[in-house]
C-alpha cells in the first residue's frame, strides 16, 4: 500500500493533531485512531483524540483507550489540523459545527464526497488499520506493542477476525508482525466474542426464538418485552443480525428491534446480495452486505410484509417450493 | 518446525500408504489427511485413504475429499504401512483389529501411549494441518492450489479461524502463503461457519433455553425429544460447547449430549482453566481447553450433579453471591 507523499510531510511538519472517528465507535476506528495517536506522540507531536461517544466498555482493553476524550474546546480546534479516521464526513464524527483549519481523511470506506485537504481513500483496505499500520512505518515510527494491539484489534474486527473475504495474505502477514511485536490473539479474540454478559445470552435466545423464514429470507425480532425480560438494552444486540446468516439456504438475514418510533431493521446478505439498495428504499443506508433503516409501523407482522414485499418485487426472495 | 529425518525418508522409500485418521472427522482430520494422499500421490505412490465415518456434509467442498474410503480390505491393510494422523491410537480410527506391518503416527495431541514405530508427536502444533505443512515442503513436493485448501481448513479449523490462543505468528505467515495459492478465507469460513440447516439453527435455540449456570459454569444439554423435533441429529451438534463461553464470566462450558448409554458431555474452557483433567476423572479425554466424556447417568440432574461436584472439588467452580 503506497501513503501519499503529502501525508507522510504534512505529518511529519505539522505539530499537533485533532484526531476524530466515527460516532458510536467499533474496534478498528477505535484501535487505528488510538495506533496514530501513539506513534504520533512518540515523535513529539501533540494530539488531542476525539470521539462524540464513550469507548464501549468491551474495547476498554485497548491500550490508550483513555486518551479518548468526549469534548472538546471549539477554539484548540480551531487552530490545529483535523485527521479524520474511518470516516470520511465530519458529520459521522459528530463534528459539522467546528472551524477547521486543514483537514486529512484516512478512510477504507467509498465515498462520492470531497471533504478533506489531503484525501486518503482506500477502499480495498480492509481496515483503516492495515492503512495506520504503512502510515507508521511510512513515518518512521517503530511499532511498540501497544501500538500493534491496537491495530491488530481494528483489522481483527473488520475482518470478521480472518473470517471476511476482505481477509488477503497480506492481512495475515501483517498480523503475524503484530503477534510477534506481542499481540495475544486468544486473549483479543476472548475481549471481542467472549465477554457477553448473560443477559445478552438469554435475549440472544428470545430472539432465535422469532425465527421466521421466508423463502431465502431469515427475519429475527427482538422486543421491548425482551430486553425488560433479560435486563439488556439495544447495544447488547450488536451482531444478532448476523447470526441467521449461518443457516445454508439464507441469502439474507433482517434483524427487527423494537425502537419508540416503530422497528429499526439491520439487513445482512451473502456474497452477491445487495442489501443497501433495500435500505435506500425505506431511506436507509449501509454497504452491500451491511444495510440497515426504520419503519413507523408499530405491528411486527406489518413491518416484515413491508420488507417482504420490496424483496420479492426485486426478485432478491426465492420462495421455494 | 523439524520434521523427523526418519520420516522423510521412509515416505520417499515407500511405494504404498494407508492413511487413517480418527472416527467424526473434522477439519483438521479431513484437511491434514486430504493434503498428504495429494503431495503422495504427486510423487507416485499409491494411498489408501480411509475413515471409519462418511465426510460430513458441510466438509464436501474440500478438493480430493473423495479420496476418503469408509471400508478397507485386510489383506491390503495388511501388507502396506499405516499413517494415523491427528489421532495416535488405533482404536481412535477404528482399526483396533487390523494386523499391521508398520506404523508412523503424525499427531499434535499429547500421548502417553507408546502406538507407532515412527511417532512425530508435536502438541506444541496448533493443528495435524501445520506438521503437514512442513512434511510436504520438506519431502519436496509443491503445494497446489488443491493442498492448500485442505491444509487452510485444517489449520482454521483447530484454530477457531484463528481466534484460539494457539494462533500463533507462524500459523499466519503459513496461512498467508496458502492465500496466495488460491485459497479463499472468505469462501471457506462461509463452508465451515453458514452451512447450517434450518433444523440445526431451530436445535441451538432450543439447546441454549436449556442454559444452567452455576458459578463459573455454563451447562447446556440437547435431549433426543429436541432432535426428534428439530429433525437433527448428533452431528448437528457439532461446536455447541463453544457458544456458553462467550458470556463473560463463564469459564467453563458443559454441554451435555443424550446417547443410548447416557450422556456425551463436551467441555471447554477458557484460559488455564484444565478440563482435560476432569474429563479423565470420568475416563474421558482432550485438551486443556476442550475435552470430554460420558456417563451412564439417565437424568440429566445426577449427570450434572457429578460434574458440578468434581469441579467443586478441584476447586473450578467458584460460586459467587
Amino acid at each position: 500500500m503506497r501513503v501519499p507523499k503529502e501525508l507522510r510531510t504534512f505529518l511529519l511538519k505539522e505539530k499537533a493533531f485533532f484526531i476524530a472517528t466515527h460516532v458510536n465507535p467499533e474496534g478498528d476506528a477505535l484501535g487505528s485512531s488510538i495506533a496514530l495517536t501513539m506513534a504520533l506522540e512518540s515523535i513529539g507531536k501533540e494530539v488531542f483524540l476525539y470521539d462524540r461517544d464513550p469507548v464501549p466498555h468491551f474495547y476498554r482493553f485497548l491500550p490508550g483507550h483513555a486518551k479518548f476524550k468526549n469534548y472538546y474546546s471549539p477554539s484548540l480546534v480551531s487552530r490545529i489540523p483535523l485527521i479524520l479516521l474511518d470516516c470520511n464526513e465530519i458529520e459521522r464524527a459528530g463534528l459539522a459545527e467546528v472551524k477547521i483549519p486543514c483537514s486529512v481523511v484516512i478512510d477504507h470506506h467509498e465515498t462520492v464526497r470531497a471533504f478533506g485537504d489531503i484525501k486518503w481513500i482506500m477502499p480495498h483496505a480492509a481496515a483503516t488499520g492495515m492503512m495506520v499500520y504503512w502510515l507508521i512505518k511510512e513515518i518512521g515510527v517503530p511499532l511498540t506493542r501497544d501500538i500493534a494491539i491496537n491495530l491488530y484489534t481494528a483489522i481483527a474486527n473488520d475482518t470478521g477476525t480472518f473470517r471476511y473475504s476482505n481477509t488477503s495474505s497480506e492481512v495475515l502477514r501483517i498480523c503475524a508482525e503484530l503477534i510477534d511485536l506481542g499481540v495475544s490473539p486468544g486473549a483479543i479474540s476472548e475481549c471481542l466474542y467472549e465477554t457477553w454478559s448473560g443477559g445478552r445470552f438469554k435475549l440472544m435466545t428470545d430472539v432465535f426464538q422469532t425465527l421466521d423464514v421466508r423463502g431465502d429470507v431469515a427475519i429475527i425480532h427482538a422486543t421491548e418485552e425482551m430486553f425488560q425480560r433479560t435486563g439488556t438494552s439495544a447495544s447488547d444486540t450488536e451482531n444478532f443480525s448476523n447470526f441467521p446468516r449461518m443457516i445454508n439456504e439464507i441469502k439474507i438475514s433482517a434483524f427487527f428491534r423494537k425502537i419508540k418510533e416503530g422497528w429499526k431493521i439491520s439487513l445482512r446478505s451473502k456474497g452477491d446480495v445487495n442489501v443497501a439498495e433495500i435500505a435506500a428504499l425505506f431511506n436507509g443506508g449501509g454497504h452491500r452486505n451491511a444495510a440497515g433503516y426504520k419503519i413507523n409501523a408499530d405491528d411486527i407482522s406489518s413491518a416484515k410484509d413491508e420488507l417482504i414485499t420490496a424483496l420479492t418485487e426485486r426478485g432478491l426472495i426465492h420462495t421455494r417450493q
